[in-house]
């Protein structure tokens, strides 16, 4: 098996993921924490206007950078994946391991995506831009992810002529992510909030400061899990320190929100929560049929219940993980062949039962 | 403490009734089986007609014949308890228990309970009749119950002058229970009819046959638990004997419906039939607020299982003693003090919880 073909079926098939594996900060509430930049190449069309000669030569130079960065030792090692060469069902399943977007799962000419052993670190090649890398962390550490991001993204530009202009900065294929190319957004969950019904009031908040809120899979999954996604809109006139210690700072503000709520909760309705936590539990560690959404909705009652300390001698990380279980994909991928709805949701509460009686 | 308060203590403490053990014949199907003899005392008003002074009569004659009975050594011993001895809450119990009547539970004068520690034996004293003698046992045993509620009928007719009359044979308050006196019902879990939405159709047959179909509890309680009580409506002009055979006869189609409704059940739905099990398993060892209703309805998932072989490990007698245990007065008088409805539905599932841990 060649090297890239173990890393992604290394991926694929476990439902583990390093940067969701609770650690870090305010990781009761804040899952993770990414970064990702937008690069071009100068001498090259945007992705949508490339041929297929030119696609290749960009996966080419990426491929090259990726090469010459790797023998510098400063950062670790990335492996270079041509998506042509990686199944359909592999690709749906680094979507929802959060690696590629749905957009670049698509069939498409000189796709690639780079990536390592613990996930943190990726890039998807001729997507929306020709380099769009992405640093993703546990917890809230944004300008830890920001750092490493900006680390690799010198290393490429020590090989490939990035377009860059002195007035706008990165130029990018869509004029919104001009300037920084940076986008950086925390993933927070908010089950507190949401069983007080506050958590509409707390978001909305949260966009007039100018920040976007998406769910858990981007625009409209908003809600799934409890678990959404703030990141900033702005890339241009604000350095990259500024936006991740903005961003930072309002994520800060809604953890406190979510924190206060459940203190509240916990206070006042000590016993409906138990109850809600532990019947989460219960029906995850028993059911015999399990849908996606209901799984997910399940997790997000048992992680409060880790959150909050009713829930012992379990560790985030494995509670996180029901979340990748949880997706349709990556529980096909596990059976090792195509799978009904019927079979999906039966197979999907045995891969879920077999995990929380390991965790 | 006095032997019949300390009889007493012991029934309303446990949750187990040796009646409901899960031993006899269909036990996969029929919980119970029970007769009633109605008996009067010749020299007496019916009980809704008696003074004070008569109702004390008809006790002090009813105790009297116990104990000569109890000296003759061919039944177990019987321990009369007078009810005005008893706490309400501790006759509530009782009723939970199948060992009084709801009616018998109130206030009144001259009422008395004679049982004994395996609860399978039991008389109301001036309930509707004078007499009111109970046989329980576990599964589909009507022979025997008739067989041994019988021997203490004779054993008591030694003693006391029951109003009997050569045409009409036994008298009775209610002319709905003259000749035998005899009531005799079985009790059927028919979780699989329910799921199959063909409880109505095989119970009005039942009807059709001349038979009363009722609820756990009694008229009203239909349905709850998937728990019918079927009994014989016409106690004149049939033999003890024959009114039996004709209930244990129906009785077995209806047993026959359940199992052939189950074995479908689990060659069409087996996931969904697991599903449902084991999520009710999940809750019920999880939950911590759990009311009445859904404890009983959640008890029936689960005895579904056992009696499919779903569930393993654990016998039908630790399953059936959950009934008991959802019932709001025995909650309340487990804990020693009164409770609020959300302290009882805190307390039931605590139980619960406890209960399935050791079985």
């Amino acid at each position: 098996m060649k090297p890239e073909s173990r890393l992604l079926q290394n991926i694929v098939t476990r439902s583990s993921s390093p940067w969701m594996d609770g650690s870090g900060g305010s990781a009761d509430v804040v899952i993770s924490g990414r970064v990702r930049l937008a690069r071009n190449l100068r001498d090259q069309k945007f992705p949508h206007l490339l041929d297929e000669r030119s696609a290749k030569s960009v996966m080419d130079s990426v491929a090259l950078a990726v090469n010459q960065m790797n023998g510098k030792e400063a950062v670790p090692p990335m492996t270079f994946v041509p998506l042509d060469d990686v199944s359909s069902l592999d690709r749906q399943v680094l979507v929802e391991k959060h690696l590629l977007s749905p957009q670049h799962a698509q069939p498409g000419r000189g796709r690639a995506l780079v990536t390592r052993p613990d996930e943190k670190m990726a890039i998807m090649v001729n997507e929306e831009d020709h380099v769009r890398l992405q640093c993703l962390h546990s917890g809230l550490g944004l300008e830890t992810a920001l750092a490493d991001a900006m680390a690799v993204d010198d290393l490429l530009d020590e090989v490939l002529d990035f377009a860059f202009d002195e007035r706008s900065g990165y130029l990018t294929a869509c004029p919104t992510n001009v300037g920084t190319g940076l986008r950086a957004s925390v993933m927070v969950h908010l089950p507190a909030l949401a069983l007080a019904d506050e958590v509409g009031r707390v978001l909305s908040a949260v966009n007039k400061l100018g920040l976007v809120v998406r769910g858990l899979y981007g625009e409209g999954t908003e809600g799934t899990g409890n678990v959404y996604q703030i990141s900033n809109q702005i890339t241009l006139g604000q350095t990259e320190k500024e936006i991740v210690e903005k961003l930072t700072l309002v994520a800060n503000q809604v953890v406190a929100e979510e924190q206060r709520c459940r203190d509240d909760l916990l206070e006042t309705k000590r016993a409906t929560v138990e109850d809600l936590v532990w019947r989460a539990w219960g029906i995850l560690t028993s059911a015999r049929i399990m849908s996606s959404s209901e799984a997910v909705k399940l997790w997000s009652e048992v992680r409060l219940g880790v959150e909050s300390g009713i829930v012992h001698g379990t560790d985030m990380k494995g509670i996180n993980e029901i979340l990748v279980i949880s997706q349709p994909n990556f529980v096909m991928k596990s059976s090792g062949h195509a799978l009904t709805p019927e079979e999906r949701d039966y197979r999907r509460a045995h891969l879920i039962r077999q995990h929380l009686a390991s965790v």
